[in-house]
């Protein structure tokens, strides 16, 4: 993968340590790519997260969160808007995912929030990625 | 269906009439139907249409096309773009379906074109359907 779609790759980096059951997935860090674990912490997808300093970017540290038996909690994650295909969704039309099962991940005027969020805010939003 | 998304509803007249072999559909017209009429004439996707005046909005009369042994002409149609969700590719990404087997219908600046007439004219914009 080109790093043309940085949000892409840290959705990919999440599956694929998601289903091999690795602990922990690493991703370089940005802003928006924080806001993202921070939901995903907040909606119970992942255990916690650090951010780690490295004299560069930096790094996210993500702790993957797994059932009793070792089922994924993530079922999966996908990239909805992308960089050269945008989609933005008004404040009423905000998607559910599996009709309110996962949640979808907005970046709004208000910052980065799930569906739930956008439609208590009132506002419509450029469409991140879903999980469910 | 609402009239919410009158594009929505031509693309499923087309899709019901198509799977009972009907000959015709009439359709409400509007400036962007007649416009997407024409593609699908010029794509080959239907044998003909008229625009007839009914002292109202009008309506477009399109002459379905069938194979040989009845098989539909139009094996799918896909509304993309909707009011409360917004697709948009940039000249870059000017999406292709089925690796250029389908068209994508896209609303440009210099008006509505296919994918490919997209890419020749260098020219992006919203993501009206796909058909195949």
């Amino acid at each position: 993968m080109t790093m043309t779609d940085p949000i892409a790759d840290m959705l990919t980096r999440v599956r694929n340590a998601s289903s091999v059951q690795h602990d922990t997935v690493d991703i370089p860090a940005s802003n928006i790519k924080k806001e993202i674990a921070r939901i995903l912490l907040e909606e119970g997808y992942i255990k916690g997260y650090d951010v780690i300093e490295d004299g560069k970017q930096g790094l996210i540290r993500m702790q993957l969160k797994y059932g009793k038996n070792g089922e994924k909690v993530i079922t999966g994650i996908k990239k909805i808007s992308k960089p050269g295909m945008r989609v933005y969704a008004d404040r009423n039309n905000v998607p559910k995912v599996l009709n309110g099962i996962g949640i979808s991940v907005i970046s709004t005027s208000k910052g980065i929030v799930t569906d739930k969020q956008a439609r208590e805010l009132g506002v419509g939003g450029e469409v991140i990625c879903y999980v469910w």
